[in-house]
């Protein structure tokens, strides 16, 4: 049934008796003015993100499921990325009329699941029209004892990453060739363009990103930060924040042997998608030499200068490249 | 300039600039993954509303300056509606290609304007494109010791409002039949269709709100909620999450004289206006009968029937009319 049959006050209604919620901490969850939330006596950790149709998604190629876990998982990331523990969760939803309310109920569960392994309650929101597309917006609220912020790198820090790089580039990719959504949640396969074992872990990465814990370090971390929009353009900022440079080992940094595959396959270069592809949401950061830290290690933090090693041990300075509004 | 020609980059950085900020509880502002805040040790309160172009305003009637205020003013109401005090803001702006760059330093000011009316820190935020018009989803983050919910008003209890009802409404009705902008922020007038004296009180209610702060009435109020989609509906909400009824006299509500003269001209029920009209932003509340209490009564609270006695003393049941999406 389109939204605008149903009406807003039964989908509100649907959405509250959904993420229904006993907590010590909650006091008051979705229903009111305002939520009441009764937090620990900590420093609390605040970030939103917006995702908007056209923009950031396109619902060619995914479905509400994806769509909701996805906007939990990208500001959970943030939250990760201050070495925090993400909590209260706030969400803008705004839709056309012509929205069916089964993407409602799919977006829900998405982001159901989505909360559920990272111990979110969603406390509040607003539910919305729109006259052109769908946006969704997110707010987290976080504790972090102690933040770990863009600012801390110093010379001679080791640079880590969590994990694989330009699966997701290379996701979206794909997407753009099979030319559909892919219900992965439902266990739905493709065998075409790419064996699924090449396709299955990029499709994922893209479609159901996991945000990083960044427990198992937090306090070797000098610097932290996600990386969202790419590995040179996130860097950048770390090196910005730390006024400090960067030197990378283009053939240190973690490449899956999927994303190797697929991008030959489909005739790109994978270490474009790995330094400048976007929605990677691993954690990038930096520690000191003398710790021990399980985590792939791509470089090291200089006094000013940003360069590459590349994979004939060139030298080249880098620049911020990567996703930007407006170009 | 176009915003695609200044770049997101320049843009962050210009509202980094503008909105930095030195406070004893905020250890990071605008900048790095989240913002890192030490709140007070109280309750928090939480909130978000979004405003969607063509849905929720419409620059052919509303300056981007004005926007912004209200953007902010609307949040607000929703914290004070709770009786906390409002503190720490977090915007997620969307924005096509070819704003320009004007529009955001415009949009800022009328911000900054309603921050500092109420004492508000820019914390964080994201900036994005969009494909078709602009989105403003902004959540307030307030501290409430005793919060008031909707949930408290008892048979018995009197219903009060704030402030004039309608007058925004009417203000909107006027901006259509006026068709432009007007930068009350800057002085200007105009004297059609009706004199300024009529019209300047009926467009500010509705291009430049201010919240209604309810500390006077704090102590008394058994329930509270702001009237955002109009009496009627935000009554019924009242009503609904008290498990009560309620009887409103017709003849009681706060009526601008300037709302009377406008309406009459432009062939319009005031009462339409102050019982339907929405976006107000005047608080209604609850409170017994032994209290004194510095505002408009308007009706009672009553076991179960929601009723109107209108201005023939004829009692009808009134239903949740006023401001619904998809409808």
């Amino acid at each position: 049934m389109r939204v605008a049959e149903v009406g807003e006050l039964s989908l509100l209604e649907r959405i509250r008796d959904r993420f229904r919620v006993r907590s010590r901490d909650v006091i008051a969850g979705i229903g009111d003015d305002a939520a009441v939330i009764a937090p620990l006596d900590q420093n609390l950790l605040l970030t939103t993100d917006m995702m908007v149709e056209g923009v950031h998604f396109d619902l060619r190629f995914i479905t509400p499921y994806q769509l909701g876990f996805k906007i939990v998982s990208v500001n959970v990331s943030d939250i990760y990325a201050m070495g925090g523990r993400p909590r209260f969760v706030l969400l803008d939803l705004g839709l056309d009329g012509e929205t069916d309310d089964s993407f409602i109920d799919s977006f829900c569960a998405g982001m159901e699941e989505a909360m559920g392994r990272y111990g979110l309650i969603l406390v509040g929101g607003d539910l919305s029209s729109s006259r052109h597309g769908k946006v969704v917006s997110a707010t987290l609220i976080g504790y972090g004892k102690r933040p770990v912020m863009r600012s801390g790198a110093s010379p001679g820090d080791r640079i880590y990453v969590t994990g694989a790089l330009g699966d997701s580039a290379c996701g979206l990719e794909l997407l753009r060739t099979i030319e559909r959504p892919i219900a992965l949640e439902s266990g739905e396969k493709l065998d075409k363009p790419l064996k699924w074992s090449i396709m299955r872990p990029l499709l994922f990465r893209h479609l159901l990103p996991e945000a990083r814990n960044t427990r198992r370090f937090i306090t070797a971390a000098t610097a932290m930060i996600d990386i969202s929009d790419g590995l040179f353009i996130d860097l950048s900022r770390l090196c910005e924040e730390s006024g400090v440079g960067a030197k990378v080992y283009l053939g240190c940094l973690p490449i899956s042997n999927q994303l190797k595959k697929a991008a030959s396959a489909l005739g790109f270069d994978p270490y474009r998608f790995a330094t400048a592809g976007g929605e990677d949401y691993e954690i990038l950061f930096t520690a000191s030499p003398r710790k021990r830290v399980n985590a792939w290690c791509i470089g090291e933090i200089t006094r000013a200068e940003r360069t590459v090693v590349d994979l004939k041990n060139q030298v080249k300075p880098f620049s911020p490249e990567g996703y930007r509004h407006w170009h």
